[in-house]
């Protein structure tokens, strides 16, 4: 294969990866988090506002669609997907890495269809830190540019880089290259982990390069190492070292609980269901996001990937309905009873 | 089927589900409470007083049967059972919801045997929150009536409303009139939870409420949502919802640990031995109800049903014995040994 | 049966129940406790002392047999082969409850085997807390008479007598009939649990008596209630309780830590190894007691028994020398690493 | 079998148990470890320097090839294959035992080839307490010399020789034995365990007697007790009691938790990959030890040792890369997650 066509066809490779085999490792915490009952509720059930703001862009729910793909001419249908639903019920969200169509504009319809599809949706776009150093302001404009995004994610995802048959292994100069882009760059800029989570003193580094937001991107849900081990065809090491690879990481609640409070916060990472989003929000998270289980509702048609977030929303209802939250903000003064590993790492 | 008939033929599904499905759902955390051994009893097994008071009645002991039927016609056999066997050991006993027969006055023979039978046990009405928001203290007046009951009980049950296909998903207005109902009421009012617990919080409301005592209803035994569940026909995204809160709600334990102390409480949800029934006094409940294991023995005789009381009360006997309590009074002084999950819950 | 002759058929029916069915139950928790090894142990393992000093008695070991038999004249070889074993290695070894000799001097000779057999042994005499209280402190010194015994164990033991078909429930008296005995009793009085343990409450209570010693039999081995549920034979609801209480008491660990320090104490109840004899001491016990495991070999043949016991002296002996112990005193003095449930049931 | 050549038949039993069954036991506690995350590490992977210094001395890596062989002809080549790895990667390495060599002259080429393959590696020789104890510095200078040793390792093996058929019972005087050696010795004293750890306790002694560095060889990895099981042929007793002290010791975590922060440190004892190595340094090793995984690759071959300890170092690598450590000083500074057993050892 064309070295320079690599990108578009590990897009691909990806996707089908992600829906045939088990692609998820270890355990986000969420099911070591359990939320007050509210036996008088004394609201409306369907009455709850669960509209919610996030970088001052109104959210028709705090359901966020992570980022996951586009780059190819195949992938353009599970984007178009992914809009129509993120407009209709006017959720955030993510676009995959644009690297694939920064390098070769053919791509881009894979991405545009997006913003054609969701004129209104508040949108992402996506470039790896790497990136972004090595192409600076210039790719991240493009990059917004494409989809006419209102923030733009830098992802972080040295893990996979690692452990991936062409990874980039120089990860020197990224938070310059961040810290240089947040200082001007008039998109709001959120810093996005993609499986191993944020420490707090990761966090701290984010925040003083001038990040707006921070997607936790968390261990327990899809792992890369997981995803690379399928990828790696016949190298033997690179299998056995995405293997070793495949629990490292912050679990998202634990990387939550370390980041929560010091600026605006996406929980992604093994979140599974409408209550996972709801614990994410009482923990003091802004957002909830969700790649994996779009994704096979979203490649099978556009009526299943809506049903599928029709029955997260009416979770997520249910579950702010018996906590008492009327709205968004409700939720986030919840009382949690934290167990098991998690209550354990929190407690260092 | 008129939709103003199916109050009644739902009860009847309710008994029918609860005995031939699987319908416990998490643990109520019993198995994590150990009661302090007393080598020396100093007691006469023989001699031991189960007999307690509540809310002024004598009680022939602590076991209370928990609200659980009536309003279908093939319901009444199993309440005349139930009450000729509250009336044999003074047991207080709670009938299910009398909404069908306050709607459809037909049917009131399936509540009224139970004062028929038991002319002497202290007996509870039993009234959802919703219906005593709508129909306020008459139809409350007129439940206690039907009985000539001792106490109303109150229910909450919000998350078999928010998860049953006929649910009602407006719980504004229920705390106010339960308020209300309590200023002017003749007789005692119970707020009872009916599997998803109370927390110290909406303990607080209820007392504030101006109710004489708290049923918890915790977490740990008959899950309505599991109930539901099999009534969902062919509704499989409300299904799915049923099954995502199979495990939402605060263990009995955890409940009663939280509420002990701040009145009277009856625990109940998950009680499945005489020893549970003395755990729970040991953390200071004042009662410990059953439904889901008199329910079984109920549909088979009346003398299945007084065997399985009988054991259960034994088990009391002797648990009491073994902890030095010759009274009910004593048992709550006795000190627990608390493990597992259960622990964690309450070291918040 | 005469009424008066159950309980020896009564013993012969233990014998086989324990030798034939699983009576064990729960844990003791002495797989919680973890010994500091001491990879200098600067001993010789071959000289290490494992002689000690019990109630002003010279011991070989702390390895205690536990009372187990007599009473019936098949028992007399098992008893026969325990006292050689214990006059071979200078055991402590208590006999079973001599109330069936008492109650028919014909039997005697199935105990008095024991001190024909082990003229040096330091042997304990045994009887019931009932039987002391009703029959007084004539038959405490008919007890320690038949066997020229060097203490008189006190059994306790109303979990069995709770659940079983013939037990006695009156309790009451017994402390009082302790302390008259032990005001004046010119032979030490040791007080003994037989499966449910000793609290640090009831432990005031003996020492309040004037007791010389505690054996704890502690929750987690040979289990009365497991027991007797063999015994309950068609009694259906008999069996029931007895199965419901197979879990009560305190585990023989935590009954240790509650009660160490506080005057002479064997543990007994799930000691399973030298190991664990070592952990008990390390504890803070004086003795390690054994029932069930010597009961198998005992049965067999003398030399079966000899090699089992000079097993468990060989792993104490080993568990000794790791820990850096050249005697029994210095055992006492290692440090323990306490996980798991005991832990959590430590920290109340 | 002449009693004075049991010591090198028995070296070749070892190696082939240890390859043909199971002899690990128990959990040395890396599984209960976790690692802070660096999302922006900073650094290029291929760039992370792996080198760190040890008693002086300067090492490709932390990675040390703890003590398995020599001693026995068939041994030659193992250890000419491990010396060759350690040559290449700059490793520390350990030789076995060298007492048959000692007392076996003819045997010696079975170590000198571990000099003769790696002249410039740090090699450690190594002898018992127990022999050093009883032949005194000659025994250690005849060690060093005959493979031109930077070190000598002391070990302790006292419950392999506690429960092994030719076992050593008599370890007085080897603290003496280790401080006069280690007044006056040219060389640097390693003491070292072999599967059973070192506590805070024994770790101050050694630190006393004036020893450089110590190998915590701790519980969790090969057990000697379950290689010792292997070979007591006919001897029940010897296998039950060799049973009984599978789970016997400190495991390496948590003895490197006591240990880490009093001298020089290698973590031996459970080490399974790069990973565990970079949490051993993480917790405050210097070196992570191996023996049991390089055994079997040096058994088959050169090419086979090379790629296993190739693999181990590239994950050592990306763990550095991941926790944003550029040189092994930094893993020191690395935040850690302590859960499980491991935390509760460690909370006494
Ligand atoms: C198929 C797939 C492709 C993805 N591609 C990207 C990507 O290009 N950029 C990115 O930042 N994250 C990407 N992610 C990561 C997700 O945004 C998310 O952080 C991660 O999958 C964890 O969420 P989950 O457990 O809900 O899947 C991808 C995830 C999936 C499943
Ligand atoms: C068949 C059945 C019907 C019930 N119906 C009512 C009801 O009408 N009103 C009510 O307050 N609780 C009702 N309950 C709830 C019980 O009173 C009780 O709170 C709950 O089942 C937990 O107890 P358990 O685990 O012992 O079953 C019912 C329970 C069962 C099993
Ligand atoms: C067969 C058998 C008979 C016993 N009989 C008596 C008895 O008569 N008196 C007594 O005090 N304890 C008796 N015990 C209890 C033991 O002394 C001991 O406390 C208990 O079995 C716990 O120890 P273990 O787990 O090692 O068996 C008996 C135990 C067994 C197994
Ligand atoms: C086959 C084999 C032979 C060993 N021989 C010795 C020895 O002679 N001297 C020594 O100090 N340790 C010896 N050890 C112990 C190791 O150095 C190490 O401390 C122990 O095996 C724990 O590490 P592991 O879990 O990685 O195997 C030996 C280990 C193995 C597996």
């Amino acid at each position: 294969m064309r070295k320079d066509m690599q990108t578009p066809s590990r897009k691909l490779d990806h996707l089908q990866i992600c829906c045939n085999t088990q692609v998820e490792a270890g355990r986000a915490g969420f099911e070591d988090v359990r939320l007050a009952h509210a036996a008088l509720p004394e609201l409306d059930l369907e009455g709850i506002r669960l509209q919610t703001r996030f970088l001052g862009a109104e959210l028709g729910s705090p359901l966020f669609i992570a980022a996951m793909t586009g780059g190819h001419p195949a992938t353009t249908e599970v984007n178009r997907r992914l809009a129509r639903v993120a407009e209709e019920f006017r959720l955030g969200m993510g676009v995959g890495s644009q690297r694939a169509a920064l390098e070769h504009p053919e791509l881009e319809e894979s991405f545009t269809v997006v913003r054609d599809e969701a004129p209104h949706a508040f949108l992402c776009a996506n470039l790896g830190a790497v990136q972004l150093r090595d192409h600076g302001a210039e790719w991240a404009e493009r990059a917004v540019e494409m989809i006419e995004a209102d923030a733009l994610c830098i992802h972080l995802n040295f893990l996979q880089e690692a452990t991936q048959p062409e990874g980039d292994h120089d990860a020197r100069g990224c938070l310059a290259a961040i810290a240089d882009l947040c200082r001007d760059f008039r998109t709001p800029v959120i810093l996005k982990e993609t499986g191993a989570g944020i420490t707090a003193e990761t966090a701290r580094l984010i925040w003083g390069a001038g990040a707006a937001a921070i997607d936790l991107g968390g261990a327990g849900g899809t792992s890369w190492a997981a995803v690379e081990v399928e990828r790696t065809g016949g190298d033997e090491a690179l299998k056995a070292l995405g293997q070793r690879f495949l629990g490292w990481g912050i679990p998202t609640v634990v990387s939550l609980c370390e980041v929560a409070g010091s600026g605006p916060v996406i929980a992604t990472g093994g979140v599974r269901s409408g209550i996972d989003i709801a614990r994410a929000l009482a923990l003091g998270a802004d957002l909830g996001g969700m790649a994996l289980p779009l994704l096979k509702p979203a490649m099978e048609s556009e009526d299943a990937l809506e049903q599928t977030v029709r029955a997260f929303l009416r979770e997520l209802r249910v579950a702010m309905f018996l906590t008492g939250s009327g709205s968004v903000r409700d939720l986030a003064q919840v009382r949690t009873y934290i167990t098991g590993t998690t209550r354990q790492m929190l407690c260092e």
